[in-house]
């Protein structure tokens, strides 16, 4: 009998592999947006259409899951898995949908150091839960969520600035007022991806 | 034996029912504040009133829960339902709490809209609760679901446009954050209500 | 055999006295920068040290968590327990972090009433939680958790007159937008504290 991390009878392997490729397509398309400097109508669309997607998968892990004798404890572990990993594609989808409603163009140096270490946070989130795949990956996912969490203890660090030089030099409230809820959503990510880990970390030490 | 979608023992489909008559109660309410413009003390108090019987149902629907001996994985579907359902009457509440604290008068035609798009996803959602009583309602309780998630995007789209109108017209920066709040919250109960509508599912997709 | 509330095995009293005291020194050191009008680098570092300590120990329980046998519902208490006497240290260690942010110095007496209301719940979840220790504490236990219940009325009329006073008084909407966040976020203290004393409540009845 082989050992793996997740409960055997179906494969979640494949379908948690098909959500992090669904994050990973999610964040190159945010960075490719945020490094644009506008959000067009296409890329707004393919953004919603990653989080659709994201959703369906999601729904899908769910209802297997439900249909599968397993016990109680693991379960609740998969269910938080795709819950949380769904979410941050949800939220990147969220700020994108905010720049456009907002009317935000140009692009912000803030917010595009926020794109590259939230790219950083959801690769490091995707090696991890790749990883469970195969018990032999232990250390290498512990490093990963070593550096999730690390990136959001950066994440924190770069919000704080953010928000004290918006404060500094935006004298029109309105823009403070977008500009501040997008900083906040941009390290939301970040926790969100701490979260994904913190659950990847559990599946890992309850196997040691 | 009859099959029953929640566990015998104690008829926990009677305080469901309870709950969400308030829950209907509240959206009703909730419509007349709303079309009338202001919230006076009485209307408020109402709410206050519902808001508080919800609780205890709430209360009461754990506190059983608590000494009764189901399943586990059951027993938190039931947590969830209950606390879930709770929240979209609290979120409600919360509403008509800032419409007064933030002396908010005046009717808002996109309040207005919103209020009626909650109006029938509550009513959804409570045909959907109500249904559990009977195996055969499945069908019904689906389709009662599926509409929920089709007004939960609605809602996503009402808020977009609401947030993009009251930036391109009210130059107030404190109305701006004021019925911005307002806004997103009216967004969040009919998130809720999907939460409560994925719950339902989620009992029903086990048993079928 | 002694009746306890927590399971055997390993003993998780320790771990949450020890959470409980990170608790109570948070809530005395964010009574003195509240009081003292002023953010400075030495009391910003002692937050982010009990943060992190507050952190390290729910860690800590959670990873002992995984590696006890007990049943999957007691265990869902304990993870609760753990995670949410953790956010009462993580929200006021935010309270502080964006006081400094935004730059808010002064004593602010509505903030100061807050963190008076604040500290008398942090220290009945204390009483609460170290008295699970003793299967003889239950009606010590319910007062407290009673309590704690009633300052989160309390805080929530206490927000309401923050921000009612705050939008009659405040004409600069960029000072409008921090202090609404700070007494929103001093408001969440309260609810997180409400939570606790649920779980705590939780665990109680179920013995009863």
């Amino acid at each position: 009998m082989k050992f793996t991390f997740l409960p055997k009878g179906f494969n979640f392997y494949n379908l948690f592999d098909e959500q992090a490729n669904v994050a990973v397509e999610a964040v190159v398309l945010f960075n490719e947006i945020v490094r644009g400097g506008t959000v067009d109508a296409a890329s707004l669309a393919q953004m919603d259409a990653l989080e659709h997607r994201g959703d369906q998968i999601t729904h899908d892990i769910i209802e297997r899951l439900n249909k599968t004798f397993i016990t109680p404890f693991d379960r609740e572990d998969i269910y938080r898995l795709a819950t949380e990993l769904d979410d941050v594609v949800d939220m990147m989808n969220t700020i994108v949908g905010r720049l456009r409603v907002y009317k935000l163009t140009g692009v912000n140096k803030n917010l595009v150091e926020f794109a590259t270490v939230i790219e950083q946070s959801v690769r490091q989130v995707v090696l991890a839960v790749k990883g469970l795949r195969k018990a032999n990956n232990f250390k290498a996912i512990m490093e990963s969520c070593v550096e999730v969490n690390r990136l959001e203890n950066v994440g924190d660090t770069m919000r704080d600035e953010s928000l004290a030089d918006l404060f500094e030099t935006e004298s029109n409230a309105i823009a403070v007022i977008k500009w501040k809820e997008i900083y906040q959503d941009a390290e939301t990510v970040l926790d969100v991806c701490e979260d994904v880990a913190n659950v990847v970390e559990s599946i890992l030490l309850k196997q040691a």
